[in-house]
């Protein structure tokens, strides 16, 4: 790390520091220049480390050089991680398309979905049965209900699911139907759910916060891998800015960058992210043009009957005509559908 | 609700949303404009019903008329509420002040900060026992050896406690030991987490998420209320923006804004939203001239050797000056310290 | 618009609004919920009316129904605009690429980067003369030599070219050189330019601002629109949200939500977007699949020696590059290179 | 400056950093660490060089550690600098109210609220003659004739006034008139108006834009000064954020920050920043808390006729009670009205 002093630090603060940092293991730089002096810090990157020399006296401002994830970045692993869920592969030359309504609920509802998201040449079905929702008095979910319906409409299509989690004693529950567990934007930094879900082994999708930063994404990743699973799948799906015409903003460019950044396969929601079922596969040719691993979309059969996020579910007309324009987008980015 | 047809828009696509709000049991006025067609709704304000419309062909978007929240709104009741614990009472005359260190860290640590703060005149005394980390390799907490120690320093001192809990199965050990539970920004839409907490009784400090509207803020309130726990006081601790010279961004205007549209107590947390301990001071008497009912700091006997946020912390001394500099601003706008 | 009377509204500051309303020409629909009172104004939008009612007694809010803009809405003229620069057309099939420079820096250096862009496929040539930069002391342009420079390449490689004019005074100078005019991100509400940008005839190129909506993006080529000037081309160069890691956040959504908005082309700026020249490549391919009528491509010989944005430059060699991958995914969506 | 080399950086990459470096003036420290190799460059800060060396191969990234402006920094100059207008001192014991219509609108409207706020205790008049205004079709000032009843209404009342100057080709004309030159949000970065403005003498208040961060609004005040102008207020107007019920987010941090950043003196809008009149007296109170050198606020006699701005006018009476309860805040914080 670089330890910038304060331009009048005295040289007994200085002295301090110096002392401080070598205590910690680690070896020094000392630069002298007109107006500020600088201490360069090598050693091995430790939050704890810099917090602790920013708040001594004198310090101006502590600059980390190493990225604070390890297992998750592509300095430690170099080779992509490709993540298998059933047949489907995540971060291989196919483009993964998982597709199916926001929330499940009833059988009829999710197996036609189910059946048409199969036949326009989906690989996933999603489906929530444990809804997060701002309001309390908002349709929560099926519950394990809805869990059943899932694994049904698998055994009907043979597309396997992914469904999100959001209370730890849930997840045993979940993961005994789900073949690939979400955790959801409001919960990327649950630390408890994500060291859980970590422990139990199966694929993981993480959705990025609203307002986490791309390093701050990658660090709620280390803490499932840490935790011994390897399976993670990340996925953009917007985060929060001034623009109020779309839901949220789709940060694009954070797919090369998280590419650049780890080895983890990354997807890109563009239901969320825009809010508006018109933006959907404009949103969804960019995000695989730019790179994404693959989509996640909302269908419905009749989004305004949704129990939720009916604005920006398409129907499964829609999703028929997004495939044939996405084929070949995929093929020009030398991947297929 | 309102809902403002697309230019373009059919009879017949009008004639079905008017015919889906009736079947609703809205009632309804049919305002047509030279260029749009605007149906006003009356009658209760559903989440769903508002989706369900704007998903509906035709529909260029759906405004609300009334707030989602009900009984967290000044609407439902216009007298101010005051949460009382122990013999501290958050929204009345009397601005509260919270103090103590991030993380409890040991028994020295946390009784000396506890003796310094109540000799410095605070009113209750704060610390991490679970500690949300954004590194699964940072410090997580004494955990329940924190609480003890919390307790004993309640003991020594007579200060009441709040500390955080972040997982829904430590609601009740953590409620065995402290005398205010809070929810943090990271976990203010944990819904799971503000269900339980409401369900348990215990006053909750219900910090503002780092990217959440008041109106979001406010039904994380909803939550914890239609639980059944009344005891709710909000904590404005910065929002997120581009600013990197502050770790946050404190919204000083939510806090009469708050004020308006809720009859819940509000309290600021300047060490937090400025992430900088040389600004802690001015921007908790700011805070405090804006209206809030309280302050929650940080303050650490060496922030240097602090396991967590040590630039943000304040010592003894600084926290003995920021009282000295609050009782006249206090006074100023009525009320005392 | 739709004026919200605040709960506790009195008969006579209801009677006052709807007075009020009817005094400005709109006809009135009165909506009375169990909360809240309603009223429907249908006639045109105009701001003052609209901040008018919202300074009322008793009013709590006025929801505008209609879009602020006229001239740059797709309402106005529902046929999409071609914007035409020379022999180059912006928003017919054909892609078009301009690139070139961030500054103008010698003959050398343009003529270097002009023949080179040419040879990979571009159709026009960028490069600033008047700079602006946020600090004095930094390189602010060649001025008026930049622009003969500019005008020597155009001549030797037939490419017509865009540059950005800062200074109402100096917008007669610009016009005498460019095929096209730039109004740069931090100009965008700089009205007197825009104004005066309009009145000039040229074609413009109008960047996004870095914290504009695009709705006041919209309001901005209503300025240059309404002074006469229908040759306007919207450029989406990235907005300013909490991510560090990227330079602005490109909001690739923008660009189908513009195209449902107004009429107007819009082109994508990845160099100013990512700021970084590794992720130009794959955020081009991004913008243009997702429906991007262009590309602004920041293209120096030597970005290591450039004056200003070097970062962000690629070299003419990843330029080709990325020409070669770009022509598979416009002819993917139907267009061509 | 710090240079990040990226992991897998070559000797030979490093060997021409290096050079680069020495090439420019500055004296090299090389550190190796296990993972990463950092170098320090001792010099003067210079914004082209970070760039050209962030553009070279290898190199991950450039952190400065000087400050981007000295004229404007507290480093350059540590005494606090106090900016007279008139005899209205800014940066001294007085905190300065500047109070007026947003836009002047007729001789009545004028001199009524000129009057009124003197008579309250204002030290300073507002109101705009040139109007920077989203909408091209609304109200955009009564230009020079504006200037002459803001002359006529000093006459009347001793007070000196400000007013906005939004073109280069007016601030002669504009300086001839006012006492003190405001430059806009949206100008902040015309870096044309900032020069200019600089250059002719006249007090300016600088506002910061939108999105701008606290560094680029005091580069801006570089420009300024950097010009021979010294007589800059730097004035908090609130930053663009996602919360939507108030119009800005009052940045209430930035006061100390700025006040530890440099020597200028800094006034706070709570107008602009909250757009709501309902919020501006305990946003007002919390600024001058923070630290605030003075106000600026707005009052119309009757805010529902305002041709501008009239949600966010506060009414002489609401003035004259905002005064009264400002007055105990000022004594409690050392300062006086």
């Amino acid at each position: 790390m670089i330890v910038v002093m304060e331009p009048g630090a005295t040289e007994e603060q200085i002295r301090r520091v110096v002392e401080k940092l070598q205590s910690m293991g680690f070896s020094i730089h000392l630069s002298r220049g007109v107006e500020k002096t600088v201490i360069g810090a090598v050693g091995e990157r430790r939050a704890e480390a810099a917090q602790a020399i920013e708040a001594m006296p004198g310090v101006e401002k502590v600059v980390p050089i190493l990225h604070p994830f390890k297992l998750a970045g592509s300095q430690f692993k170099p080779e992509r991680t490709q993540v298998k869920v059933g047949n489907v592969v995540f971060g291989g030359e196919k483009v993964v398309v998982i597709a199916g309504p926001c929330a499940v609920e009833s059988r009829e509802q999710l197996i036609t979905v189910a059946k048409a998201v199969k036949k326009a040449g989906a690989d996933m079905l999603r489906g929530g049965a444990f809804k997060p929702r701002t309001s309390p008095y908002s349709f929560q979910g099926l519950e394990e209900e809805g869990l059943k319906l899932l694994a049904e409409a698998r055994e009907e299509t043979g597309l396997p699911f992914v469904t999100e989690v959001v209370n730890p004693r849930d997840i045993e529950l979940v993961a005994s139907y789900a073949d690939m567990l979400q955790i959801g934007a409001r919960n990327m930094q649950n630390f408890t759910l994500l060291r859980e879900v970590g422990a139990c082994g199966k694929p993981v999708l993480l959705k990025r916060g609203l307002a986490a930063t791309i390093e701050e994404w990658l660090m709620a990743a280390e803490y499932i891998i840490s935790a011994g699973n390897w399976n993670v799948v990340l996925c953009e799906r917007g985060i929060r800015t001034f623009e109020t015409f779309t839901r949220n903003t789709l940060d694009v460019s954070a797919i090369p960058a998280v590419k650049s950044l780890s080895h983890l396969p990354i997807i890109a929601d563009p239901s969320h992210a825009t809010g508006k079922s018109k933006l959907v596969t404009a949103v969804s040719l960019g995000a695989v043009a730019a790179g994404a691993d693959g989509l996640l979309i909302e269908v419905h059969p009749c989004p305004s009957e949704a129990l939720s996020d009916g604005p920006q579910s398409i129907t499964p007309e829609e999703f028929d005509s997004l495939m044939a324009q996405l084929r070949p987008v995929t093929t020009a980015v030398g991947r297929r559908l």
